[in-house]
């Protein structure tokens, strides 16, 4: 190791109400996508702080939202790119946040707030990251580049457009995906894949009006005629009922269920505790419990609507029902597939009125678990941490790591956090993690361009 | 006939203006059960408006929403009774409103505003008709007694505390329920009964907190566990599959389906012109459409929702999910039945996890279609419109007519209206009807009285 993990943390401690302050302006924009929010200020936000710190910033607009992208040390061989993306998830349920959203708040060594976790605290920790390997005096012996997207929550629609016409300033020796961090005595977990996502819109309509239900023996009821269809799609054991849906699935590699054997127990533990439950879906644990997560492609209801939904009981036959339905795709499935698949399934079953959208897709992306990044990563996060880390063939989650995957290996490094409520009311980031997170990224920085 | 028509339709008329403000002055105050509405101002302005033509008010307070009686006549043998409620449906979804809901607007010569038609017009005009009567000289020669309550739209679950403390108040010669109507040259509709209503409320539960989507393989959706539940309720050909559930259902008789061969073919006419369709549910036409529409117990998704309703693509497992769905029964089924064979089902597919509440419980009702009140109404309407009135053996509607049926011979007597919008945005009532509503009422209680 070349760095004084020590020192490195003495400058990222001191630094700390800086990088805070720089994350309370970043959490305090409001970026959710879907919800039109403006993000020419967060995009101004980014601007100026990676210009006060000496990075060259470009910003690309696509038809959707700009992607920023900041370098410095641009005369090294070598690149280190970090990929975080500036846009959140919506806040709904609104009541249930015990602070605004859009504003960051410290309680309980906790830093709460939408996109403190997801993915603005990484972001912020990146850059200052960097920044504390220059102040601890190892000038990054590499370029540093950040590719910045708002739409990750959103299904990165349109960061294609951006990556293909400027695949130069996806080359790199490493990419950093969105976070890594390494705490001492926790587990860190480098995940060097992802699944693909196709997620779909399914819509039933009825006749033009809603319907007293007591109209029920003549009246459509497109409630009925979802459930119906979606019951068609995946049954109680979980086998998706879509024909054809499993055929490009690569089967499980010895290697992959021997390195889920020799998974430590604690790592199932964190999700038995995330969810305060002995015992998962299906009973499922163990080697079984890994392999559906890490490999297994999945059909799921992400939302429902239809009808009346307040309180009470209104007697009344909506005109249209809808549901959310996410496939979570894994090497070689496509998304296209998938959604001609899934038209014709619907259609075979007898529910051609019902309409099928697809809102985003992700298609999966692997980096070989093997590559010397992710095994550096691996080496610092055993470093930094005292413990083994586990190498993860695949996130659970989905992401647009396809469009770098070709000409960058790529992995993410994390450390299980049971309440940081990515993506529910009170996201959060433990403030620890916010300085272990800085410092593992100065080690990053310095290792890649020092060796 | 005792009245004369023309003189009755001029008084109506002539108070037309007055009429109206009165209508404006209840559809101004929000009276939705389900939505706390405060309801004192409404029986107030009721109480205000009785007594100021000489009624007797007294409110009877309940665990829920007060009744008030309205009486008038008090020495006379027989005895009329007005069935009206004063509550409303929800006003959602609000943005399709026209205009506000709770504000009576006239557009076009129609009514509009929420309970201008269901059922604070009707509930006007049985006043006003009462009023013609008195004016056009007609002196009722019977009690008129009305009974108006606030929670009909919410299922009536108080009103049987009210009926069972007062029986003597039920007591009658004959029940106008919610409204009668004749419109010349339209047919009238004359339903001499209910069909009974279980209303559930469906509940499925998964972990503590909402969940990322990507966990689907280790993580229980309630969203799944609702949808493979509901499935398992009702088959695409509409049976409904619950052990059990058609064994106490009266079968069709052969008078009622000789009454609906009879039918004319405007009857169903005037369902397509409402739905806009040439075709309804399973092709259902002629004496199947009204054996169904009429006779059938139904089972219906009346609302649904779970995870994320909003725009785009949110990767969530939501931590529950909820149904709502009604059965409308028919004699001789018992809610109290319904509600045990609902359980017992669900528990037997292996839904215990899935709660079950009964929202609303009435059972249905039945003045025989040959009783002399029932033909008296048929004659009026006949008198009145022109045409020969139809006779329904039972509405496709609930209500608390069981409370009643077993004091008084109950019907309701109604014109068909294509956008009217009953339970839905924009409800409306035709200006005429009102007037033929109000002259039609006055020559009921003259008939009623003087033969």
């Amino acid at each position: 190791m070349v760095y004084d993990k020590d020192k490195i943390l003495q400058i990222v401690k001191k630094n700390e109400q800086s990088e805070i302050d720089c994350l309370r302006k970043l959490v305090g924009i409001p970026t959710c996508y879907n919800k039109n929010h403006d993000m020419k200020p967060i995009v101004a936000q980014l601007t100026e702080e990676f210009e006060k710190r000496g990075y060259k910033v470009k910003t690309f607009p696509t038809s959707g939202a700009s992607v920023v992208v900041a370098e410095m040390n641009l005369g090294m061989r070598k690149t280190l790119l970090f990929y975080n993306h500036y846009d959140v998830q919506p806040e709904e349920p609104l009541e249930e946040w015990k602070s605004p959203p859009y504003s960051l708040s410290l309680r309980d060594e906790r830093l709460y707030g939408r996109g403190a976790n997801d993915n603005k605290g990484p972001l912020v920790a990146n850059l200052f990251g960097v920044q504390s390997a220059f102040e601890a005096g190892y000038e990054p012996k590499c370029k540093i580049r950040f590719i910045i997207e708002g739409e990750e929550e959103a299904g990165s629609i349109h960061l294609e457009e951006f990556c293909n016409a400027h695949p130069d300033l996806l080359r790199a020796d490493g990419c950093v995906w969105e976070e890594a961090n390494a705490v001492p005595n926790q587990r860190s977990e480098v995940s060097a894949g992802v699944k693909g996502d196709a997620y779909f819109q399914l819509h039933a309509k009825g006749f033009h009006i809603d319907a007293h239900s007591g109209h029920a023996p003549i009246v459509i009821n497109p409630a009925w005629r979802l459930v119906w269809a979606l019951s068609t799609l995946k049954d109680e054991k979980e086998q998706i009922l879509i024909d054809g849906y499993y055929d490009d699935v690569v089967p499980p590699r010895r290697e992959e269920l021997e390195l889920f054997e020799k998974y430590p127990p604690d790592l199932l533990e964190q999700y038995k505790q995330l969810y305060r439950t002995d015992k998962f879906l299906l009973g499922r644990d163990g080697v079984e419990f890994w392999k559906e997560l890490i490999l297994g492609p999945t059909c799921t209801i992400c939302g429902l609507s239809g009808g009346w939904e307040g309180p009470g009981s209104k007697t009344v036959i909506g005109r249209e029902a809808m549901a959310k339905v996410d496939f979570r795709i894994v090497p070689n499935q496509k998304v296209e597939r998938v959604q001609k698949l899934l038209r014709e399934h619907l259609d075979k079953h007898g529910f051609s009125d019902i309409e099928s959208r697809l809102l985003t897709g992700y298609k999966p992306s692997r980096t070989p678990v093997d590559h010397p990044f992710v095994k550096m990563l691996a080496t610092l996060a055993k470093d930094f941490s005292g413990r083994d880390a586990v190498l993860i063939p695949s996130s659970y989650g989905s992401g647009p790591a396809y469009l770098f995957g070709d000409y960058t290996p790529w992995a993410m490094c994390s450390t299980f956090d049971p309440e940081s409520n990515i993506h529910a009311p009170n996201e959060s980031m433990r403030l620890s993690d916010l300085r272990y997170m800085t410092a593992f990224i100065a080690s990053i920085t310095t290792e890649l361009g020092y060796t």
